[in-house]
């Protein structure tokens, strides 16, 4: 191939598209238009598929390119040390980073010690929720820490609704609490159509982990 | 609150705990022994939710943590400095990025003129998939310019196969053709469950740019 072939069209084709378009601008200026408020959010990635912890570290991305300061919790991958850690580790009068835990609980097989480090994971949590300097709070897993009631749902919701004003939260880990679900403001489900290890290809670099 | 409260639990629900773990633990070692092929993975990130482009980008720092080069060519977004942007060319030495197009499609309505330009962002993808030394390659909404058939998609799987062996491919965009997903190793649909706009809150930095 030298050029992409893209399809010869006819004109009354562009036309369309150039309708529909203009129909979907309309669209979507009234909807921002409608959406006004300015206030810190609270995002929830949960389901079974990929992408919901480094969905996150890409909002971190974006929190850095605008100037914000980042509190990250990692509650259970602590034992690992991801591609994230070490590349956040670059910046430490940006990046607040604390991994606790010592893998994934089915690694431990100690409910009462996961149980403490969920606690001390949580205080740590807490000084972030409290710090308004701190734009963009990461608090990776707490689902699956909620989800083996760890913690109390209920203690974690009235942190987060005393946090300050403009402050963002994204919470990951499937099995998403219902109350969790019921105060966040955005709530996205990854699911799995496929994936690789069922191909039988092993967890790579820079992509799992 | 003073330290989160923890439910207390009878000890056999401690032993019950312990032994599901057990078990949970033998079945992922398992998975991981049996998934021992290492290779580059083509990842797609589809569907109407939140998180596509961002878990990409969450990619892309994992790559960064290891050393990788990384290559971005955003298909559609290209007019919005968005925060990874701004982020990313803080990096010149570890990724190359490149932002086509002017703006979502809808904004354009013009859809010659889309074309030449998503043209000319695969010419530019290209020259990373044939880049042994770049291990991830970012083609951020890619799928909207397929959709629209502003490529054609037999020949972007033409250049996808002949990547490097080691290379990891992202693609993102909702609406991912079925050619596409047929040849990945790793497909996860983002759903919207809840989303912010709906709400009245306004678009945030750090957020949704």
């Amino acid at each position: 191939m030298n050029t992409p072939s893209v399809p010869d069209l006819p004109d009354d084709i562009n036309t369309r598209h150039q309708c529909r378009m203009a129909r979907k601008k309309a669209l979507m200026d009234d909807k921002i238009q409608q959406a006004q408020r300015e206030t810190g959010v609270l995002l929830i990635h949960t389901g079974n598929g990929k992408g919901k912890s480094s969905s996150a570290f890409g909002m971190v991305m974006r929190a850095l390119g605008h100037g914000m300061q980042v509190g990250v919790v990692q509650f259970i991958k602590g034992a690992m040390s991801t591609g994230e850690e070490i590349f956040l580790r670059r910046f430490p009068e940006e990046v607040q980073f604390h991994a606790m835990g010592e893998g994934y609980t089915w690694e431990t097989q100690n409910r009462e010690r996961d149980i403490e480090k969920a606690a001390a994971a949580w205080q740590q949590a807490r000084q972030f929720l409290r710090d308004p300097a701190i734009g963009l709070v990461v608090l990776d897993e707490l689902n699956i820490a909620l989800k083996y009631h760890y913690l109390n749902v209920q203690d974690i919701i009235a942190d987060l609704d005393a946090r300050p004003e403009m402050q963002h939260v994204v919470v990951t880990g499937r099995g998403a609490l219902p109350e969790l679900i019921e105060i966040a403001d955005t709530v996205t489900e990854m699911q799995v159509i496929k994936h690789a290890f069922k191909e039988g290809i092993v967890a790579q670099a820079g992509v799992e982990w």
